[in-house]
């Protein structure tokens, strides 16, 4: 099942440049492995913004806030999610 | 190019149905041909909305501009697109 | 699956008294048989507005927008879905 | 008497890790006791938020707001409380 | 226990004024038999704008959504409830 | 003549808790006199916030600002201020 | 007293020309009256729309609204007042 | 001087076609009349709305005041209007 | 050319308050000056708040932005500007 | 393909006053360098604000995002960006 989920991220700037890295690296690493198993499917940079646009491919709501709340970047960003249907005019399907 | 389209579709209740029917029939048409074409890339429908998410690919916002101004509800959207660049997580390509 | 659901009615003064009441008697039958089945597990109503909290038992988003779309005053609805997962302070499942 | 409670959690990062997770403990002692007592009826974490809806069966609003302020992450949260009635369509009592 | 009641009017101007005067009449005739019956306990013109901000004493939100459902006006209101609890450092007892 | 106040008070948590406890008296104290002055006209909790509505009888506008902003825990707070008229429908003068 | 009071004019393109007409004159007959009495001190376009800022010398809010739902366009107009007081800065008096 | 103009045209559907279509000419004809005499500097089209960003040169307020509020389609149009200054950075003089 | 300009200061409770007391004695005398000179031609305090609306005689926008960006406490403040243009029912110029 | 950008600055005032000047000296000549090059082909002031309205010439999203992520203000920005195309009554050719 799919999601809409839109992700800004707000590091505050009192916090070690070696731990934002360190998160940073993590995150990728996640975001990745992830992609590689089919769960987060897109992965788009909103143009200007440290802030991005996903499509999650998760069993159902719990799974996505288990997929979401582990992000190592997830204490700084402000997530918003919208559940996503079938189009009845989309010639693929979800 | 990508980039993400919210739309978000008003029709009029002062609109005679047969009307209706038939812009709905030509956007479905024309969301299928751009969708074939590979220029309508995604297109989701917002649980519980008369709405959706879609991803274009076009060549750039003139491209883009005349695709959805083209849509034939289009006089009757409230439309809002954000420009998509790639994520430096992202194991695909845009 | 639950989802909560924010509900809006506007129905435009221009409908007829006729087809308002139809349209009510309507709503009202099939929220009832969705209560019944066990889809629409709670309905309150928003005091001072025409507006209603709904909490949704759905197997997924696209049986959440067929149960959506189907309602009788969904042309003059606002509706916004919010996924709920499990908290881990529930003493009771989803 | 039923009222529709959003709670947005933001624990300033200043905070020492310790305290966090000692509030963290009460909160959860707190909120399990109301809900086996029947106050707190209904507790859903929101889908990729650290937030959540909750319903209180409360005897009125002097009572809600003792509830709510005693929470132990109250100082660290942004609570909205919408009163909730009886729906004409709702086949259970509230 | 009151409720904080702010009641916006927006009568649209394609209803006949016999009409409007004829529902004007009724408003101001409940309105003043609830503020007799110490129901509408305040109600006060917010200066430069067809609405007001009203306290009401009701014994729960089942019976002030009567209450307000039952204006003549509102249909044609917008109307936000505010649950009040006691103020610690009011002298007076709501 | 009365003013609507609402008062959204946000106490840093950097704020030593015994200066906190200090202007939390205070304020507890100014408002208590203005009360039984009769200025402070009404004073209620807004459930589940650290939020007031209250009613000011002020001789105009810069005695207003002269009040609220005399008020012990003004640098901490978000005040708006609605200027309240005579309704026609109220039985009591304002 | 001052009062900063926000006009925003919406005029329905459904009413006749002929109305519009003699509404605006009678608008404008009554500003100019006012302005010369000294309550309405000043009038000013918001440059690019049908709106404007103006400042009210008024005795008090009730007489604030006498004069602003008197305004021959007040059925027409989103207005929000906010009441003025003397600037510690301000080398004029109000 | 320069003001970025921020325009969004809402033409009701009740406008019949042919007043439109002498309205757009009007529009056309009256912007690049403008634009040649180098007021109007600068006309985008954002991509997916019936809405434009535009620079004017204008000798102030009031010149621009007059220049939008003669816009055929003036009355159809949200308008906001940013002034715009030298800024410290730019190669070329406003 | 007239400007109305809405300031709302917000001094962080980490800066020193020697610090404080001196930009905002050089913030009225500031002000002062430009009043005498009639540039700042009013300066009204928003009762209830640490804000103002201010109206400015300035020769264009770019010495408008001069003017404000050279205020002591402009570091600390949320402004928005709207340029003024005469209205036609105004007795007085600009 | 051009872009308009609204870029909004908010530099905390924790840090250094050295690292902040040497910030602006950097931006300030990353911004000139690419208005020689055409990529940043207009820069505006927002009187009143820490804020410019900017048109970027980019070759696309990918490039636009580059471009911003690289200035050396972006930590401390808030960007957005609205793709522009070309207007159908724009005498020159974006």
């Amino acid at each position: 099942m799919l999601y809409m989920v839109h992700m800004q991220v707000n590091i505050p700037d009192t916090l070690p440049k070696a731990e934002v890295d360190r998160l940073k690296a993590q995150e990728k690493a996640y975001a990745q492995k992830l992609q590689h198993e089919g769960t987060w499917r897109h992965l788009w940079r909103i143009a200007g913004q440290y802030a991005n646009y996903s499509v999650f491919d998760a069993a159902g709501n719990d799974e996505l806030h288990d997929i979401l709340s582990s992000l190592p970047l997830y204490p700084y960003m402000s997530i918003s999610v919208t559940p996503l249907a079938q189009h009845p005019s989309a010639i693929a399907a979800n």
